[in-house]
């Protein structure tokens, strides 16, 4: 049975690939997995029968017959162990490059969805302004890191694995993109994860969906 | 070989359990493995020695011969899926436990984090007390989102999994437990989970290991 998923039925971002439906996307095509989109609006995503499939109200979720799962990390996970090409063959790089998808998940994403918040929710604040600098500083902190970490290579830890993809869709969002300019050697890592074939495919995807204003069905 | 952990060598919680290699300790213990505990000072994580390990510069991390692993999340994963009984033997449970891992780390946890951050960091600042509600709320959320979904439920998805672990480690984090009383589920199901034996066991290594003032090694 070809999974679903749900993606957002006018997704805030304009059509721009950055909500969390892409890295789902980007792993499907990855991995060569034709895939529905069932489009959800945000007063659906409220309701008793989406909180059943995603208790904090939110997109991603992914269906295949009777099983269903959320959290776009795990279920890039699933795609990509059950369906191979973006986990490593051998074990231990394996669990390293899911070591990669919780970094970019619960390490590199905080920080730059902090200062996203605080963008799209306190601009209006006494306190915005002079808060902003605390921000940068946190999520200037975590780039530097991972640039340093990064150095030369092409990807984080040999092959591009869904650690990467979990990694390079973090560092998408817009408010890593202004803070991004200062590490070359990410923005080109970005650039590269962006250039794939899959990624290309994921993004037409979700941006003909958004323009069509409903889901679209990938086959 | 017997694995290596990294903890805080005078960790700030003053015992009480509260550090990253809780989790990962509890998971040991979980699965009965016995580790040694290799506690790193502040000074050292920002050294070249520890960025190899761990590129954050935090702790913990987990070594096993050659083997390096570093985010807590997949260090737990990893121990969980080496070593079995904390994660169903079926392949669905299984990816749903390691959703609740997800949506720990990533979905619950930061809110919590964001608070925490502010009520150490901008306690001095201008906004502090008038900032606070809008924190307040974002865990609000979060909180009777998860409590709505536990219901009167024992566990996330019935057996204790890998995902109960995470989960009740995030919401023991000071910044969680304030708020937690209003959701007395969600405190009752802290209490299970602080009341497994492998929990205890774990509290006591950490808390002895703060009080000798240094690592302990567990056996």
């Amino acid at each position: 049975m070809t999974p679903i998923i749900t993606a957002f039925a006018a997704s805030p971002d304009g059509g721009r690939g950055l909500a969390r439906d892409m890295p789902v996307r980007w792993a499907l095509e990855e991995v060569g997995l034709a895939y529905d989109v069932r489009p959800v609006s945000f007063a659906e995503m409220k309701q008793p029968e989406h909180l059943a499939l995603q208790p904090f109200g939110q997109i991603p979720t992914y269906q295949e017959e009777d099983f269903a799962l959320f959290e776009s990390g795990a279920i890039v996970l699933h795609i990509a162990q059950r369906h191979g090409s973006i986990l490593p063959e051998h074990s231990d790089a394996r669990v390293r490059a899911i070591a990669w998808m919780f970094a970019a998940k619960s390490t590199v994403e905080p920080v730059i969805v902090e200062r996203e918040a605080a963008m799209l929710m306190e601009k209006q604040e006494s306190w915005y302004e002079e808060r902003l600098p605390i921000l940068d500083q946190r999520v200037g902190v975590r780039l530097s890191q991972l640039s340093q970490r990064l150095g030369e290579a092409e990807w984080l830890d040999g092959e591009f694995t869904a650690g990467d993809l979990m990694m390079i869709s973090t560092l998408r969002r817009p408010a890593a993109a202004d803070l991004l300019k200062t590490f070359p050697n990410l923005s080109a890592y970005v650039v590269r994860g962006e250039a794939r074939p899959a990624f290309r495919r994921a993004f037409e995807a979700q941006r003909a969906a958004f323009l069509a204003g409903a889901g679209a069905s990938v086959q």
